[in-house]
Protein backbone atom coordinates (compact mmCIF):
# COMPACT_ATOMS: atom_id res chain seq x y z
CA UNK A 1 0.00 0.00 0.00
CA UNK A 2 2.77 2.35 0.97
CA UNK A 3 3.97 1.23 -2.34
CA UNK A 4 0.93 1.93 -4.06
CA UNK A 5 1.09 5.59 -2.86
CA UNK A 6 4.50 6.47 -3.49
CA UNK A 7 3.84 5.39 -7.10
CA UNK A 8 0.51 7.83 -6.87
CA UNK A 9 3.00 10.61 -6.45
CA UNK A 10 2.40 11.04 -2.63
CA UNK A 11 5.26 11.86 -0.43
CA UNK A 12 5.00 8.92 2.21
CA UNK A 13 6.61 7.38 5.34
CA UNK A 14 7.75 3.97 5.68
CA UNK A 15 7.36 1.80 8.96
CA UNK A 16 7.57 -1.90 9.58
CA UNK A 17 8.82 -3.94 12.19
CA UNK A 18 10.84 -5.88 9.48
CA UNK A 19 14.04 -4.02 8.50
CA UNK A 20 14.08 -5.31 5.06
CA UNK A 21 10.82 -4.02 4.66
CA UNK A 22 11.71 -0.21 5.31
CA UNK A 23 15.12 -0.64 3.43
CA UNK A 24 13.25 -2.22 0.57
CA UNK A 25 10.70 0.95 0.69
CA UNK A 26 13.10 3.55 1.40
CA UNK A 27 15.29 1.65 -1.73
CA UNK A 28 12.20 2.62 -3.80
CA UNK A 29 11.72 6.21 -2.94
CA UNK A 30 9.94 6.03 0.21
CA UNK A 31 11.02 7.49 3.36
CA UNK A 32 11.17 6.21 7.00
CA UNK A 33 11.99 7.26 10.40
CA UNK A 34 10.46 7.26 14.22
CA UNK A 35 6.27 7.99 13.53
CA UNK A 36 5.65 9.96 16.56
CA UNK A 37 8.63 12.42 14.91
CA UNK A 38 7.17 13.03 11.93
CA UNK A 39 3.61 12.70 12.49
CA UNK A 40 2.90 16.24 12.98
CA UNK A 41 3.47 16.62 8.67
CA UNK A 42 0.96 13.83 7.82
CA UNK A 43 -2.03 14.43 6.62
CA UNK A 44 -3.31 10.62 6.45
CA UNK A 45 -1.60 7.40 8.67
CA UNK A 46 -2.66 4.08 6.52
CA UNK A 47 -2.47 1.66 9.54
CA UNK A 48 -1.97 -2.07 8.39
CA UNK A 49 -1.12 -4.60 11.17
CA UNK A 50 -2.22 -7.93 12.47
CA UNK A 51 -5.47 -6.63 14.59
CA UNK A 52 -6.82 -4.64 17.37
CA UNK A 53 -3.87 -4.52 20.14
CA UNK A 54 -1.49 -3.96 17.59
CA UNK A 55 -3.78 -0.77 15.92
CA UNK A 56 -3.83 0.36 18.97
CA UNK A 57 -0.43 0.03 20.08
CA UNK A 58 0.81 2.35 16.75
CA UNK A 59 -2.22 4.46 17.49
CA UNK A 60 -1.90 4.90 21.23
CA UNK A 61 0.60 3.01 22.76
CA UNK A 62 4.12 4.11 23.61
CA UNK A 63 5.41 6.44 21.03
CA UNK A 64 1.95 6.24 19.71
CA UNK A 65 1.18 8.45 16.59
CA UNK A 66 -1.81 10.32 17.19
CA UNK A 67 -0.84 12.36 19.84
CA UNK A 68 1.58 14.14 17.24
CA UNK A 69 -0.89 13.88 14.64
CA UNK A 70 -2.32 17.47 13.77
CA UNK A 71 -6.17 18.62 14.10
CA UNK A 72 -7.92 17.21 10.73
CA UNK A 73 -5.43 14.48 9.90
CA UNK A 74 -6.76 10.91 8.95
CA UNK A 75 -6.29 8.22 9.91
CA UNK A 76 -7.20 4.62 7.86
CA UNK A 77 -6.93 1.55 10.33
CA UNK A 78 -6.94 -1.41 7.84
CA UNK A 79 -6.70 -5.00 10.37
CA UNK A 80 -9.37 -7.06 10.99
CA UNK A 81 -10.82 -5.93 14.14
CA UNK A 82 -14.13 -6.23 16.27
CA UNK A 83 -16.60 -3.35 15.14
CA UNK A 84 -16.70 -2.38 18.92
CA UNK A 85 -13.14 -1.50 18.95
CA UNK A 86 -13.08 0.00 15.38
CA UNK A 87 -16.26 2.61 17.32
CA UNK A 88 -13.99 2.96 20.49
CA UNK A 89 -10.79 4.18 18.02
CA UNK A 90 -12.60 6.76 16.09
CA UNK A 91 -14.19 8.26 19.60
CA UNK A 92 -10.47 8.05 20.93
CA UNK A 93 -9.16 9.56 17.43
CA UNK A 94 -12.16 12.34 17.83
CA UNK A 95 -10.78 13.32 21.02
CA UNK A 96 -7.29 14.43 19.54
CA UNK A 97 -9.37 16.08 16.67
CA UNK A 98 -7.92 13.50 14.49
CA UNK A 99 -10.41 11.80 11.95
CA UNK A 100 -11.07 7.78 11.39
CA UNK A 101 -11.87 5.75 8.72
CA UNK A 102 -12.87 1.83 9.57
CA UNK A 103 -11.32 0.25 6.57
CA UNK A 104 -10.08 -3.36 6.39
CA UNK A 105 -8.89 -4.31 3.08
CA UNK A 106 -9.28 -7.24 0.73
CA UNK A 107 -7.50 -8.89 -1.78
CA UNK A 108 -4.64 -9.96 -0.41
CA UNK A 109 -1.01 -9.43 -0.91
CA UNK A 110 -0.89 -9.46 -5.06
CA UNK A 111 -3.52 -6.78 -4.96
CA UNK A 112 -2.29 -4.77 -2.61
CA UNK A 113 0.50 -4.41 -4.56
CA UNK A 114 -0.84 -3.63 -7.68
CA UNK A 115 -2.70 -0.63 -5.66
CA UNK A 116 -5.92 -2.57 -6.47
CA UNK A 117 -7.11 -3.33 -3.12
CA UNK A 118 -10.98 -3.82 -2.12
CA UNK A 119 -11.84 -1.54 0.77
CA UNK A 120 -14.88 -2.24 2.65
CA UNK A 121 -15.05 1.75 4.78
CA UNK A 122 -17.07 3.72 6.87
CA UNK A 123 -16.29 7.00 8.92
CA UNK A 124 -17.69 10.29 8.74
CA UNK A 125 -18.21 11.91 5.50
CA UNK A 126 -15.32 14.19 6.45
CA UNK A 127 -13.27 11.78 7.57
CA UNK A 128 -14.26 10.05 3.53
CA UNK A 129 -12.58 13.31 1.97
CA UNK A 130 -9.20 13.60 4.08
CA UNK A 131 -9.05 9.91 3.07
CA UNK A 132 -9.76 10.43 -0.53
CA UNK A 133 -6.16 10.64 -2.26
CA UNK A 134 -5.32 7.51 -0.58
CA UNK A 135 -8.52 5.32 -1.15
CA UNK A 136 -7.28 6.67 -4.31
CA UNK A 137 -4.18 5.37 -5.00
CA UNK A 138 -4.34 1.78 -3.10
CA UNK A 139 -8.11 0.48 -3.82
CA UNK A 140 -9.77 -0.75 -7.08
CA UNK A 141 -13.09 -0.61 -5.09
CA UNK A 142 -14.38 1.39 -2.03
CA UNK A 143 -17.00 0.06 -0.40
CA UNK A 144 -18.55 3.33 1.52
CA UNK A 145 -20.84 0.90 4.09
CA UNK A 146 -21.81 3.93 6.69
CA UNK A 147 -21.07 7.69 8.51
CA UNK A 148 -19.21 5.97 11.52
CA UNK A 149 -16.45 2.97 11.93
CA UNK A 150 -17.91 -0.17 12.80
CA UNK A 151 -20.02 -1.10 9.93
CA UNK A 152 -16.68 -1.32 7.48
CA UNK A 153 -14.90 -4.00 10.30
CA UNK A 154 -18.76 -5.48 10.46
CA UNK A 155 -18.72 -6.31 6.79
CA UNK A 156 -14.60 -7.50 6.99
CA UNK A 157 -16.30 -9.98 9.65
CA UNK A 158 -18.97 -11.30 7.63
CA UNK A 159 -16.42 -11.44 4.51
CA UNK A 160 -13.92 -13.55 6.59
CA UNK A 161 -16.28 -16.01 8.32
CA UNK A 162 -17.45 -16.86 4.51
CA UNK A 163 -13.98 -17.02 2.66
CA UNK A 164 -12.34 -18.92 5.68
CA UNK A 165 -15.40 -21.54 5.69
CA UNK A 166 -15.12 -22.14 2.10
CA UNK A 167 -11.69 -22.55 1.77
CA UNK A 168 -12.22 -25.45 4.59
CA UNK A 169 -15.34 -26.58 2.93
CA UNK A 170 -13.29 -26.80 -0.64
CA UNK A 171 -10.23 -28.71 1.24
CA UNK A 172 -12.90 -31.39 2.93
CA UNK A 173 -15.01 -31.66 -0.63
CA UNK A 174 -11.94 -32.28 -2.65
CA UNK A 175 -10.46 -34.75 -0.03
CA UNK A 176 -13.69 -36.44 0.16
CA UNK A 177 -13.65 -37.00 -3.39
CA UNK A 178 -10.49 -38.67 -3.16
CA UNK A 179 -11.92 -41.06 -1.34
CA UNK A 180 -14.77 -41.74 -4.08
CA UNK A 181 -11.79 -42.05 -6.83
CA UNK A 182 -12.16 -38.29 -8.02
CA UNK A 183 -8.85 -36.61 -8.98
CA UNK A 184 -7.66 -33.10 -7.47
CA UNK A 185 -7.52 -32.15 -11.25
CA UNK A 186 -10.92 -33.39 -12.25
CA UNK A 187 -12.39 -31.67 -9.29
CA UNK A 188 -10.83 -28.46 -9.95
CA UNK A 189 -11.83 -29.02 -13.67
CA UNK A 190 -16.35 -29.90 -12.84
CA UNK A 191 -16.78 -28.03 -9.94
CA UNK A 192 -16.10 -24.55 -11.02
CA UNK A 193 -18.53 -25.06 -13.55
CA UNK A 194 -21.38 -26.62 -11.16
CA UNK A 195 -23.73 -24.66 -8.17
CA UNK A 196 -21.15 -25.84 -5.91
CA UNK A 197 -18.48 -23.56 -6.59
CA UNK A 198 -16.84 -20.59 -4.61
CA UNK A 199 -14.46 -17.83 -5.38
CA UNK A 200 -12.30 -19.28 -2.79
CA UNK A 201 -12.39 -22.63 -4.39
CA UNK A 202 -11.84 -21.37 -7.77
CA UNK A 203 -8.56 -19.49 -6.23
CA UNK A 204 -7.06 -21.92 -3.72
CA UNK A 205 -7.98 -25.41 -4.87
CA UNK A 206 -5.31 -24.91 -7.87
CA UNK A 207 -2.82 -24.59 -4.81
CA UNK A 208 -3.80 -28.16 -3.98
CA UNK A 209 -3.62 -29.91 -7.30
CA UNK A 210 0.16 -28.13 -7.92
CA UNK A 211 1.34 -29.04 -4.65
CA UNK A 212 2.28 -25.85 -4.26
CA UNK A 213 1.68 -24.18 -0.74
CA UNK A 214 3.78 -20.71 -1.16
CA UNK A 215 1.45 -18.96 1.51
CA UNK A 216 -0.49 -16.00 -1.27
CA UNK A 217 -2.50 -15.82 1.94
CA UNK A 218 -1.59 -18.09 5.47
CA UNK A 219 -3.14 -20.81 7.26
CA UNK A 220 -2.86 -18.73 10.51
CA UNK A 221 -4.83 -15.94 8.84
CA UNK A 222 -7.54 -17.87 9.47
CA UNK A 223 -6.75 -18.82 12.70
CA UNK A 224 -6.77 -15.31 13.52
CA UNK A 225 -9.70 -13.83 11.82
CA UNK A 226 -12.03 -16.58 12.81
CA UNK A 227 -11.00 -16.49 16.30
CA UNK A 228 -12.23 -12.67 15.42
CA UNK A 229 -15.05 -13.65 13.78
CA UNK A 230 -16.14 -15.95 16.86
CA UNK A 231 -15.32 -13.81 19.41
CA UNK A 232 -17.90 -11.29 17.83
CA UNK A 233 -20.18 -13.64 17.30
CA UNK A 234 -20.29 -14.71 20.96
CA UNK A 235 -20.37 -11.18 22.31
CA UNK A 236 -23.91 -10.93 20.28
CA UNK A 237 -25.00 -14.38 21.39
CA UNK A 238 -24.54 -15.63 17.84
CA UNK A 239 -23.76 -18.79 17.37
CA UNK A 240 -21.74 -19.83 14.34
CA UNK A 241 -21.40 -23.64 13.91
CA UNK A 242 -19.91 -23.79 10.64
CA UNK A 243 -17.54 -21.02 11.63
CA UNK A 244 -16.71 -22.95 14.69
CA UNK A 245 -15.76 -26.19 12.86
CA UNK A 246 -13.62 -24.73 10.04
CA UNK A 247 -11.84 -22.68 12.94
CA UNK A 248 -11.07 -25.90 14.32
CA UNK A 249 -9.68 -27.23 11.12
CA UNK A 250 -7.08 -24.13 10.49
CA UNK A 251 -6.33 -24.81 14.06
CA UNK A 252 -5.12 -28.41 13.59
CA UNK A 253 -3.53 -27.38 10.45
CA UNK A 254 -1.57 -24.67 12.47
CA UNK A 255 -0.75 -27.00 15.14
CA UNK A 256 0.36 -29.67 12.82
CA UNK A 257 3.04 -26.73 11.77
CA UNK A 258 1.36 -25.78 8.43
CA UNK A 259 0.83 -22.28 10.12
CA UNK A 260 2.74 -20.13 7.98
CA UNK A 261 1.92 -22.21 4.41
CA UNK A 262 -0.89 -21.19 2.18
CA UNK A 263 -4.19 -21.66 4.01
CA UNK A 264 -4.81 -24.35 1.24
CA UNK A 265 -2.67 -26.72 2.82
CA UNK A 266 -5.51 -27.43 5.32
CA UNK A 267 -6.12 -29.76 3.17
CA UNK A 268 -3.29 -31.59 4.53
CA UNK A 269 -5.60 -32.14 7.48
CA UNK A 270 -8.23 -33.53 5.86
CA UNK A 271 -5.92 -35.89 3.52
CA UNK A 272 -4.02 -37.22 7.00
CA UNK A 273 -6.78 -37.93 9.06
CA UNK A 274 -8.08 -40.23 5.90
CA UNK A 275 -5.19 -41.53 4.96
CA UNK A 276 -4.68 -39.57 1.80
CA UNK A 277 -1.43 -38.22 -0.24
CA UNK A 278 -1.93 -35.27 -1.98
CA UNK A 279 -0.49 -34.26 -4.98
CA UNK A 280 3.28 -33.10 -4.04
CA UNK A 281 3.52 -35.37 -1.20
CA UNK A 282 6.16 -37.76 -1.34
CA UNK B 1 -37.14 -33.39 -18.29
CA UNK B 2 -39.91 -35.90 -20.27
CA UNK B 3 -41.12 -32.61 -21.29
CA UNK B 4 -37.86 -31.88 -22.78
CA UNK B 5 -37.98 -35.35 -24.51
CA UNK B 6 -41.18 -34.93 -25.74
CA UNK B 7 -40.09 -31.21 -27.21
CA UNK B 8 -37.22 -33.31 -28.52
CA UNK B 9 -39.23 -35.24 -30.61
CA UNK B 10 -39.31 -38.90 -29.34
CA UNK B 11 -41.87 -40.69 -27.79
CA UNK B 12 -42.07 -40.45 -24.48
CA UNK B 13 -43.92 -42.38 -21.24
CA UNK B 14 -44.37 -40.77 -18.15
CA UNK B 15 -44.75 -42.37 -14.50
CA UNK B 16 -45.27 -40.59 -11.38
CA UNK B 17 -46.67 -41.51 -8.18
CA UNK B 18 -48.38 -38.04 -8.23
CA UNK B 19 -51.31 -38.56 -10.48
CA UNK B 20 -51.56 -34.90 -11.47
CA UNK B 21 -47.76 -34.88 -12.62
CA UNK B 22 -48.72 -38.34 -14.68
CA UNK B 23 -51.85 -36.03 -16.08
CA UNK B 24 -50.29 -33.13 -17.01
CA UNK B 25 -47.72 -34.67 -18.90
CA UNK B 26 -50.38 -36.73 -20.93
CA UNK B 27 -52.19 -33.33 -21.54
CA UNK B 28 -48.65 -32.15 -23.45
CA UNK B 29 -48.43 -35.39 -25.95
CA UNK B 30 -47.21 -37.49 -23.61
CA UNK B 31 -48.00 -41.12 -22.89
CA UNK B 32 -48.58 -43.38 -19.86
CA UNK B 33 -49.49 -46.65 -18.25
CA UNK B 34 -48.07 -49.43 -16.36
CA UNK B 35 -44.01 -49.67 -17.42
CA UNK B 36 -43.81 -53.29 -17.16
CA UNK B 37 -45.99 -53.76 -20.00
CA UNK B 38 -44.45 -51.27 -21.66
CA UNK B 39 -40.93 -52.06 -21.16
CA UNK B 40 -39.67 -53.97 -24.13
CA UNK B 41 -40.33 -51.30 -26.34
CA UNK B 42 -38.11 -48.59 -24.55
CA UNK B 43 -34.55 -47.84 -25.93
CA UNK B 44 -33.96 -45.90 -22.76
CA UNK B 45 -35.26 -45.35 -19.19
CA UNK B 46 -34.69 -42.24 -17.25
CA UNK B 47 -34.98 -42.82 -13.03
CA UNK B 48 -35.66 -39.33 -11.40
CA UNK B 49 -36.34 -40.25 -7.67
CA UNK B 50 -35.34 -39.26 -4.14
CA UNK B 51 -32.89 -41.61 -3.42
CA UNK B 52 -31.31 -45.00 -3.89
CA UNK B 53 -34.16 -47.15 -2.46
CA UNK B 54 -36.16 -45.37 -5.09
CA UNK B 55 -34.08 -46.33 -7.63
CA UNK B 56 -33.52 -49.95 -7.04
CA UNK B 57 -37.63 -50.11 -6.34
CA UNK B 58 -38.02 -48.68 -9.88
CA UNK B 59 -35.37 -50.81 -11.71
CA UNK B 60 -35.37 -54.18 -9.95
CA UNK B 61 -38.64 -54.06 -7.20
CA UNK B 62 -42.23 -55.66 -7.67
CA UNK B 63 -43.06 -54.31 -11.32
CA UNK B 64 -39.54 -53.11 -11.75
CA UNK B 65 -38.71 -52.25 -15.16
CA UNK B 66 -35.72 -53.60 -16.15
CA UNK B 67 -37.01 -57.80 -16.04
CA UNK B 68 -39.34 -56.38 -19.22
CA UNK B 69 -36.05 -54.48 -21.02
CA UNK B 70 -35.06 -55.07 -24.28
CA UNK B 71 -31.35 -56.07 -24.78
CA UNK B 72 -29.19 -53.00 -25.53
CA UNK B 73 -31.75 -50.49 -24.35
CA UNK B 74 -29.76 -48.15 -21.56
CA UNK B 75 -30.68 -47.02 -18.12
CA UNK B 76 -29.99 -43.12 -16.84
CA UNK B 77 -30.21 -43.04 -13.04
CA UNK B 78 -30.32 -39.56 -11.98
CA UNK B 79 -31.21 -39.64 -8.07
CA UNK B 80 -28.41 -38.76 -5.47
CA UNK B 81 -26.87 -42.11 -4.65
CA UNK B 82 -23.62 -43.47 -3.28
CA UNK B 83 -21.38 -44.85 -5.39
CA UNK B 84 -21.48 -48.47 -4.51
CA UNK B 85 -25.04 -48.20 -4.78
CA UNK B 86 -24.56 -46.75 -8.64
CA UNK B 87 -21.83 -49.44 -9.15
CA UNK B 88 -24.35 -52.45 -7.87
CA UNK B 89 -26.70 -51.15 -10.39
CA UNK B 90 -24.48 -50.76 -13.06
CA UNK B 91 -23.64 -54.54 -12.74
CA UNK B 92 -27.26 -55.92 -12.02
CA UNK B 93 -28.27 -54.06 -15.25
CA UNK B 94 -25.43 -56.12 -17.26
CA UNK B 95 -26.60 -59.43 -16.08
CA UNK B 96 -30.15 -58.70 -17.86
CA UNK B 97 -28.19 -56.92 -20.68
CA UNK B 98 -29.16 -53.36 -20.02
CA UNK B 99 -26.98 -50.67 -20.29
CA UNK B 100 -26.16 -48.07 -17.46
CA UNK B 101 -25.20 -44.45 -17.13
CA UNK B 102 -24.93 -43.14 -13.66
CA UNK B 103 -26.28 -39.70 -14.47
CA UNK B 104 -27.17 -37.71 -11.73
CA UNK B 105 -27.87 -34.12 -12.11
CA UNK B 106 -28.22 -30.62 -11.19
CA UNK B 107 -29.46 -27.40 -11.93
CA UNK B 108 -32.90 -27.68 -10.30
CA UNK B 109 -36.11 -27.75 -11.83
CA UNK B 110 -36.32 -24.41 -13.15
CA UNK B 111 -33.14 -25.30 -15.48
CA UNK B 112 -35.06 -29.14 -16.14
CA UNK B 113 -38.20 -27.83 -17.48
CA UNK B 114 -35.50 -25.46 -19.90
CA UNK B 115 -34.05 -29.25 -21.07
CA UNK B 116 -30.45 -27.03 -19.59
CA UNK B 117 -29.68 -29.62 -17.04
CA UNK B 118 -25.74 -30.75 -16.15
CA UNK B 119 -25.32 -34.34 -15.56
CA UNK B 120 -22.28 -35.64 -13.70
CA UNK B 121 -22.05 -38.65 -16.19
CA UNK B 122 -20.12 -41.85 -15.99
CA UNK B 123 -20.81 -45.49 -17.78
CA UNK B 124 -19.15 -47.95 -20.36
CA UNK B 125 -19.17 -45.85 -23.81
CA UNK B 126 -22.20 -48.25 -25.49
CA UNK B 127 -24.36 -46.75 -22.90
CA UNK B 128 -23.26 -43.31 -23.23
CA UNK B 129 -23.57 -44.10 -27.05
CA UNK B 130 -26.97 -45.73 -26.70
CA UNK B 131 -28.25 -42.56 -24.15
CA UNK B 132 -27.15 -39.82 -26.32
CA UNK B 133 -30.51 -39.03 -27.67
CA UNK B 134 -31.79 -38.90 -24.57
CA UNK B 135 -28.48 -36.20 -22.91
CA UNK B 136 -29.04 -34.39 -25.92
CA UNK B 137 -32.48 -33.23 -25.29
CA UNK B 138 -32.48 -32.97 -21.48
CA UNK B 139 -28.70 -31.05 -20.80
CA UNK B 140 -26.74 -28.23 -21.94
CA UNK B 141 -23.55 -29.84 -19.77
CA UNK B 142 -22.71 -33.42 -19.53
CA UNK B 143 -19.56 -34.32 -17.68
CA UNK B 144 -17.96 -37.63 -18.99
CA UNK B 145 -16.43 -38.71 -15.95
CA UNK B 146 -15.54 -41.98 -16.37
CA UNK B 147 -16.12 -45.36 -18.49
CA UNK B 148 -18.32 -47.30 -15.35
CA UNK B 149 -20.52 -46.37 -12.94
CA UNK B 150 -19.49 -44.66 -9.45
CA UNK B 151 -17.63 -41.22 -10.65
CA UNK B 152 -20.39 -39.64 -11.45
CA UNK B 153 -22.40 -40.32 -8.14
CA UNK B 154 -19.26 -39.37 -6.33
CA UNK B 155 -18.71 -36.07 -8.48
CA UNK B 156 -22.42 -35.42 -7.36
CA UNK B 157 -21.31 -35.99 -3.61
CA UNK B 158 -18.56 -33.53 -3.55
CA UNK B 159 -20.80 -31.34 -5.59
CA UNK B 160 -23.87 -31.63 -2.89
CA UNK B 161 -21.35 -31.90 0.49
CA UNK B 162 -20.29 -28.20 -1.04
CA UNK B 163 -23.56 -26.48 -2.64
CA UNK B 164 -25.45 -27.38 0.97
CA UNK B 165 -22.06 -26.27 3.41
CA UNK B 166 -22.39 -22.99 0.92
CA UNK B 167 -26.16 -22.21 1.82
CA UNK B 168 -25.71 -22.39 5.46
CA UNK B 169 -22.53 -20.21 5.80
CA UNK B 170 -24.36 -17.65 3.42
CA UNK B 171 -27.21 -17.76 5.85
CA UNK B 172 -24.81 -17.86 8.71
CA UNK B 173 -22.75 -14.66 7.36
CA UNK B 174 -26.29 -13.08 6.45
CA UNK B 175 -27.58 -13.55 10.01
CA UNK B 176 -24.27 -12.96 11.80
CA UNK B 177 -23.64 -9.99 9.66
CA UNK B 178 -27.14 -9.16 10.68
CA UNK B 179 -26.06 -8.67 14.33
CA UNK B 180 -23.52 -6.29 13.62
CA UNK B 181 -25.81 -4.18 11.92
CA UNK B 182 -25.38 -5.10 8.56
CA UNK B 183 -28.87 -5.47 6.90
CA UNK B 184 -29.62 -8.26 4.34
CA UNK B 185 -30.13 -5.62 1.78
CA UNK B 186 -26.31 -4.35 2.35
CA UNK B 187 -25.01 -7.68 2.82
CA UNK B 188 -26.23 -9.24 -0.77
CA UNK B 189 -25.00 -5.68 -2.43
CA UNK B 190 -21.53 -5.90 -1.19
CA UNK B 191 -20.69 -9.75 -0.50
CA UNK B 192 -21.01 -11.17 -4.20
CA UNK B 193 -17.83 -8.50 -5.50
CA UNK B 194 -15.90 -9.54 -2.70
CA UNK B 195 -13.63 -13.24 -2.09
CA UNK B 196 -16.45 -14.31 0.79
CA UNK B 197 -19.16 -15.07 -2.45
CA UNK B 198 -20.30 -18.20 -3.41
CA UNK B 199 -22.83 -19.43 -6.60
CA UNK B 200 -25.16 -20.56 -3.91
CA UNK B 201 -24.82 -17.57 -1.73
CA UNK B 202 -25.44 -15.64 -5.17
CA UNK B 203 -28.42 -17.19 -6.07
CA UNK B 204 -29.96 -18.13 -2.56
CA UNK B 205 -29.40 -14.85 -0.45
CA UNK B 206 -31.61 -12.71 -2.52
CA UNK B 207 -34.71 -14.95 -0.94
CA UNK B 208 -33.86 -13.94 2.53
CA UNK B 209 -33.91 -9.98 0.91
CA UNK B 210 -37.50 -11.15 -0.77
CA UNK B 211 -38.74 -12.79 2.65
CA UNK B 212 -39.91 -15.04 -0.22
CA UNK B 213 -39.27 -19.22 0.92
CA UNK B 214 -41.25 -20.63 -2.57
CA UNK B 215 -38.89 -23.69 -2.54
CA UNK B 216 -36.51 -23.70 -5.72
CA UNK B 217 -35.23 -26.28 -4.01
CA UNK B 218 -36.06 -27.45 -0.54
CA UNK B 219 -34.38 -27.85 2.66
CA UNK B 220 -35.17 -31.26 3.08
CA UNK B 221 -33.23 -31.83 0.07
CA UNK B 222 -29.91 -31.19 1.93
CA UNK B 223 -31.31 -33.19 5.00
CA UNK B 224 -31.12 -36.03 2.55
CA UNK B 225 -28.10 -35.18 0.44
CA UNK B 226 -25.69 -34.13 3.25
CA UNK B 227 -27.35 -37.39 5.23
CA UNK B 228 -26.05 -39.46 1.90
CA UNK B 229 -22.67 -37.46 1.83
CA UNK B 230 -22.20 -38.07 5.62
CA UNK B 231 -23.21 -41.51 5.27
CA UNK B 232 -20.61 -42.23 2.05
CA UNK B 233 -17.33 -40.27 4.19
CA UNK B 234 -18.15 -42.26 6.93
CA UNK B 235 -17.80 -45.64 5.21
CA UNK B 236 -14.88 -44.21 4.04
CA UNK B 237 -13.75 -43.37 7.18
CA UNK B 238 -13.76 -40.04 6.20
CA UNK B 239 -14.37 -36.76 8.56
CA UNK B 240 -16.44 -34.03 7.53
CA UNK B 241 -17.07 -31.82 10.23
CA UNK B 242 -18.26 -28.53 8.20
CA UNK B 243 -20.73 -30.85 6.37
CA UNK B 244 -21.59 -32.33 9.48
CA UNK B 245 -22.60 -28.60 11.45
CA UNK B 246 -24.59 -27.62 7.81
CA UNK B 247 -26.39 -31.02 8.39
CA UNK B 248 -27.78 -30.26 11.64
CA UNK B 249 -28.65 -26.92 10.57
CA UNK B 250 -30.81 -28.19 8.00
CA UNK B 251 -32.02 -31.00 10.37
CA UNK B 252 -33.04 -28.07 12.66
CA UNK B 253 -34.85 -26.22 10.33
CA UNK B 254 -36.78 -29.44 9.10
CA UNK B 255 -37.56 -29.93 12.48
CA UNK B 256 -38.85 -26.30 12.73
CA UNK B 257 -41.82 -27.05 9.62
CA UNK B 258 -39.45 -25.59 7.17
CA UNK B 259 -38.79 -29.04 5.73
CA UNK B 260 -40.75 -28.16 3.04
CA UNK B 261 -39.50 -24.10 1.86
CA UNK B 262 -36.79 -23.14 -0.14
CA UNK B 263 -33.64 -24.19 1.47
CA UNK B 264 -32.60 -20.63 2.20
CA UNK B 265 -34.89 -21.20 5.49
CA UNK B 266 -32.40 -22.40 7.14
CA UNK B 267 -31.71 -18.95 7.94
CA UNK B 268 -34.84 -18.88 10.14
CA UNK B 269 -32.77 -21.20 12.71
CA UNK B 270 -30.13 -18.73 12.88
CA UNK B 271 -32.23 -15.89 12.87
CA UNK B 272 -34.55 -17.32 15.75
CA UNK B 273 -31.59 -18.52 17.96
CA UNK B 274 -30.14 -14.79 17.82
CA UNK B 275 -33.07 -13.20 18.47
CA UNK B 276 -33.34 -12.10 14.90
CA UNK B 277 -36.32 -10.30 12.55
CA UNK B 278 -35.42 -11.94 8.45
CA UNK B 279 -37.37 -9.63 5.77
CA UNK B 280 -40.81 -10.50 5.53
CA UNK B 281 -41.50 -11.77 9.36
CA UNK B 282 -43.70 -9.89 11.45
Amino acid sequence: MAASLLRGGHEVHGFDVNAKATERFRASGGSSGEMAQIAGALDAVVVVVLNAPQTETVLFGEGGVVAGLSSGSVVLACATVPPEFARRMEAQCAEAGVLYIDAPISGGSVKAAAGKLSVLASGAPEAFEAAAPVLEACAETVFRLGDAAGAGSAMKAVNQLLAGVHIAAMAEAMTFGMTQGISPEDFVKVIPLCAGTSWMLENRAPHIVDGDYTPRSAVDIWSKDLGIVLDIARGAKFGAPLTAAALQQFVAASGSGFGREDDAAVAKVYARNAGLTLPGDE
